[in-house]
Protein backbone atom coordinates (compact mmCIF):
# COMPACT_ATOMS: atom_id res chain seq x y z
CA UNK A 1 0.00 0.00 0.00
CA UNK A 2 2.95 2.22 0.99
CA UNK A 3 4.30 1.64 -2.23
CA UNK A 4 1.19 2.29 -4.07
CA UNK A 5 1.02 5.58 -2.32
CA UNK A 6 4.41 6.67 -3.58
CA UNK A 7 4.52 5.02 -6.94
CA UNK A 8 1.25 7.60 -7.39
CA UNK A 9 3.02 10.50 -5.94
CA UNK A 10 6.35 10.30 -7.79
CA UNK A 11 4.22 10.35 -10.84
CA UNK A 12 1.69 12.82 -10.13
CA UNK A 13 4.76 14.84 -10.38
CA UNK A 14 7.05 13.21 -12.65
CA UNK A 15 4.66 10.86 -15.00
CA UNK A 16 4.88 13.63 -17.67
CA UNK A 17 8.53 13.17 -18.20
CA UNK A 18 7.36 9.17 -19.11
CA UNK A 19 6.72 8.64 -22.85
CA UNK A 20 3.05 7.77 -23.69
CA UNK A 21 3.19 3.85 -24.08
CA UNK A 22 5.45 3.54 -20.75
CA UNK A 23 2.59 6.25 -18.59
CA UNK A 24 -0.32 3.90 -19.94
CA UNK A 25 1.16 0.86 -18.90
CA UNK A 26 2.03 2.43 -15.18
CA UNK A 27 -1.56 3.97 -15.02
CA UNK A 28 -3.41 0.65 -15.53
CA UNK A 29 -0.88 -0.82 -12.94
CA UNK A 30 -0.51 2.00 -10.20
CA UNK A 31 -3.71 3.61 -10.60
CA UNK A 32 -6.12 1.17 -12.03
CA UNK A 33 -4.65 -1.72 -9.97
CA UNK A 34 -4.60 -4.07 -13.00
CA UNK A 35 -2.87 -7.39 -12.71
CA UNK A 36 0.30 -7.64 -15.06
CA UNK A 37 -1.79 -10.28 -16.70
CA UNK A 38 -4.74 -7.97 -17.69
CA UNK A 39 -2.46 -5.55 -18.76
CA UNK A 40 -0.17 -7.75 -20.48
CA UNK A 41 -3.28 -9.43 -22.75
CA UNK A 42 -4.59 -5.28 -22.97
CA UNK A 43 -1.24 -4.26 -24.39
CA UNK A 44 -0.72 -7.27 -26.31
CA UNK A 45 2.70 -8.01 -24.68
CA UNK A 46 4.03 -10.58 -22.84
CA UNK A 47 3.62 -10.35 -18.55
CA UNK A 48 7.00 -10.69 -18.54
CA UNK A 49 7.53 -7.00 -20.52
CA UNK A 50 4.54 -5.32 -18.62
CA UNK A 51 6.92 -6.62 -15.23
CA UNK A 52 10.18 -5.01 -16.68
CA UNK A 53 8.53 -1.82 -17.66
CA UNK A 54 6.72 -0.79 -14.65
CA UNK A 55 10.24 -1.49 -12.92
CA UNK A 56 11.93 0.34 -15.56
CA UNK A 57 9.44 3.42 -14.99
CA UNK A 58 9.57 3.05 -11.42
CA UNK A 59 13.87 3.59 -12.03
CA UNK A 60 12.96 6.06 -13.84
CA UNK A 61 10.93 8.24 -11.19
CA UNK A 62 12.98 7.53 -8.39
CA UNK A 63 16.02 9.01 -10.90
CA UNK A 64 14.07 12.39 -11.04
CA UNK A 65 13.40 12.62 -7.11
CA UNK A 66 16.94 11.70 -6.58
CA UNK A 67 18.05 14.80 -8.32
CA UNK A 68 15.21 17.26 -7.62
CA UNK A 69 13.91 16.26 -4.27
CA UNK A 70 10.56 17.61 -5.08
CA UNK A 71 7.81 15.12 -3.77
CA UNK A 72 9.72 15.59 -0.80
CA UNK A 73 10.02 19.09 -0.71
CA UNK A 74 6.41 19.40 -1.67
CA UNK A 75 5.17 17.00 1.26
CA UNK A 76 7.15 19.03 3.52
CA UNK A 77 4.89 21.90 2.65
CA UNK A 78 2.09 20.26 2.67
CA UNK A 79 2.41 19.12 6.43
CA UNK A 80 3.17 22.74 6.97
CA UNK A 81 -0.30 24.10 5.49
CA UNK A 82 -2.13 20.99 6.95
CA UNK A 83 -0.80 22.46 10.43
CA UNK A 84 -1.46 26.40 9.39
CA UNK A 85 -4.74 25.14 8.19
CA UNK A 86 -5.78 23.40 11.93
CA UNK A 87 -4.50 26.58 13.51
CA UNK A 88 -6.79 29.00 11.92
CA UNK A 89 -9.89 26.75 12.44
CA UNK A 90 -9.15 26.87 16.14
CA UNK A 91 -8.44 31.15 15.39
CA UNK A 92 -11.75 31.11 13.62
CA UNK A 93 -13.20 29.16 16.71
CA UNK A 94 -11.18 31.91 19.21
CA UNK A 95 -12.84 35.06 17.42
CA UNK A 96 -16.65 34.03 18.01
CA UNK A 97 -15.44 34.02 21.82
CA UNK A 98 -14.03 37.01 21.14
CA UNK A 99 -17.42 38.71 19.07
CA UNK A 100 -19.04 36.94 22.91
CA UNK A 101 -16.26 39.53 24.22
CA UNK A 102 -17.81 42.85 22.65
CA UNK A 103 -21.25 41.58 23.01
CA UNK A 104 -21.15 41.96 26.35
CA UNK A 105 -18.83 44.76 26.91
CA UNK A 106 -21.88 46.35 24.93
CA UNK A 107 -24.27 44.96 26.98
CA UNK A 108 -22.58 46.47 30.00
CA UNK A 109 -21.88 49.77 28.47
CA UNK A 110 -25.41 50.15 27.63
CA UNK A 111 -26.48 49.71 31.21
CA UNK A 112 -23.13 52.07 32.62
CA UNK B 1 17.14 41.07 -15.63
CA UNK B 2 13.54 39.33 -16.13
CA UNK B 3 15.02 36.84 -18.16
CA UNK B 4 17.84 35.94 -15.51
CA UNK B 5 15.51 35.76 -12.96
CA UNK B 6 13.24 33.05 -14.77
CA UNK B 7 16.48 31.32 -15.57
CA UNK B 8 17.36 31.06 -11.90
CA UNK B 9 14.47 29.84 -11.09
CA UNK B 10 14.40 27.07 -13.81
CA UNK B 11 17.98 26.40 -12.93
CA UNK B 12 17.08 26.15 -9.03
CA UNK B 13 14.41 23.60 -9.82
CA UNK B 14 15.62 21.27 -13.11
CA UNK B 15 19.57 22.18 -12.62
CA UNK B 16 19.97 18.81 -11.59
CA UNK B 17 18.87 17.24 -14.76
CA UNK B 18 21.61 18.97 -16.87
CA UNK B 19 24.94 17.65 -17.05
CA UNK B 20 28.10 18.47 -15.04
CA UNK B 21 29.54 19.88 -18.19
CA UNK B 22 26.33 22.00 -18.65
CA UNK B 23 25.86 23.37 -15.12
CA UNK B 24 29.22 24.38 -14.71
CA UNK B 25 28.65 27.18 -18.19
CA UNK B 26 25.14 27.62 -17.42
CA UNK B 27 26.32 28.84 -14.01
CA UNK B 28 28.95 30.86 -14.77
CA UNK B 29 26.61 33.23 -17.34
CA UNK B 30 23.60 32.68 -15.29
CA UNK B 31 24.69 32.73 -11.39
CA UNK B 32 28.12 34.97 -11.99
CA UNK B 33 27.01 37.02 -15.23
CA UNK B 34 30.33 36.48 -16.47
CA UNK B 35 30.45 36.96 -20.35
CA UNK B 36 30.15 34.89 -23.26
CA UNK B 37 33.82 35.41 -24.08
CA UNK B 38 35.25 34.87 -20.65
CA UNK B 39 33.34 31.77 -19.97
CA UNK B 40 34.90 31.05 -23.59
CA UNK B 41 37.93 31.83 -22.55
CA UNK B 42 37.71 29.65 -18.68
CA UNK B 43 36.95 26.65 -20.73
CA UNK B 44 38.58 26.62 -23.56
CA UNK B 45 35.86 26.08 -26.21
CA UNK B 46 34.84 29.04 -28.70
CA UNK B 47 32.27 31.66 -27.92
CA UNK B 48 29.85 30.63 -30.39
CA UNK B 49 30.08 27.54 -28.55
CA UNK B 50 29.36 28.74 -25.12
CA UNK B 51 26.00 30.87 -26.75
CA UNK B 52 24.99 27.67 -28.36
CA UNK B 53 25.60 26.06 -24.82
CA UNK B 54 23.15 28.20 -23.02
CA UNK B 55 20.35 28.55 -25.49
CA UNK B 56 20.45 24.02 -25.52
CA UNK B 57 20.33 24.38 -21.50
CA UNK B 58 17.39 26.86 -21.71
CA UNK B 59 15.47 24.89 -24.01
CA UNK B 60 16.10 21.81 -21.92
CA UNK B 61 14.96 23.36 -18.65
CA UNK B 62 11.86 25.25 -20.09
CA UNK B 63 10.94 21.52 -21.58
CA UNK B 64 10.64 20.76 -18.50
CA UNK B 65 8.45 23.78 -17.17
CA UNK B 66 6.74 22.48 -20.02
CA UNK B 67 6.06 19.50 -18.76
CA UNK B 68 5.79 19.60 -14.93
CA UNK B 69 4.78 23.44 -14.10
CA UNK B 70 6.36 23.44 -11.37
CA UNK B 71 8.35 26.50 -11.23
CA UNK B 72 4.00 27.56 -11.96
CA UNK B 73 2.90 25.86 -9.14
CA UNK B 74 6.13 26.56 -6.20
CA UNK B 75 5.25 30.25 -7.17
CA UNK B 76 1.54 30.49 -7.26
CA UNK B 77 2.19 28.41 -3.22
CA UNK B 78 4.82 31.39 -2.28
CA UNK B 79 2.55 34.52 -3.39
CA UNK B 80 -0.32 32.45 -1.23
CA UNK B 81 2.26 31.63 2.00
CA UNK B 82 3.55 35.41 1.55
CA UNK B 83 -0.32 36.35 2.08
CA UNK B 84 -0.44 34.06 4.79
CA UNK B 85 2.98 35.25 6.61
CA UNK B 86 1.32 38.86 6.44
CA UNK B 87 -2.00 38.41 7.80
CA UNK B 88 -0.45 36.26 10.74
CA UNK B 89 1.30 39.13 11.53
CA UNK B 90 -1.82 41.60 12.01
CA UNK B 91 -2.85 38.69 13.74
CA UNK B 92 -0.21 39.18 15.94
CA UNK B 93 -0.50 42.59 16.77
CA UNK B 94 -4.16 42.22 17.18
CA UNK B 95 -3.19 40.07 19.74
CA UNK B 96 -1.72 42.58 21.55
CA UNK B 97 -4.96 43.88 21.90
CA UNK B 98 -6.59 40.86 23.27
CA UNK B 99 -4.03 41.24 26.17
CA UNK B 100 -4.85 44.61 27.00
CA UNK B 101 -8.65 43.54 27.00
CA UNK B 102 -7.41 40.80 29.47
CA UNK B 103 -4.97 43.44 31.68
CA UNK B 104 -8.46 45.81 31.38
CA UNK B 105 -10.66 43.01 32.31
CA UNK B 106 -8.27 42.10 35.33
CA UNK B 107 -7.76 45.38 36.68
CA UNK B 108 -11.94 45.81 36.64
CA UNK B 109 -12.39 42.20 38.47
CA UNK B 110 -9.85 43.35 41.04
CA UNK B 111 -11.70 46.55 42.01
CA UNK B 112 -15.06 44.46 42.20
Amino acid sequence: MEKIVEQGLLYDFYGELLTEHQKKIYEEAVYNDMSLSEIAEDIGISRQGVHDLIKRCDKILLDYESKLHLVEKFTRIKESIREINQISESAISENSEIQRIQQLSNEILAEL
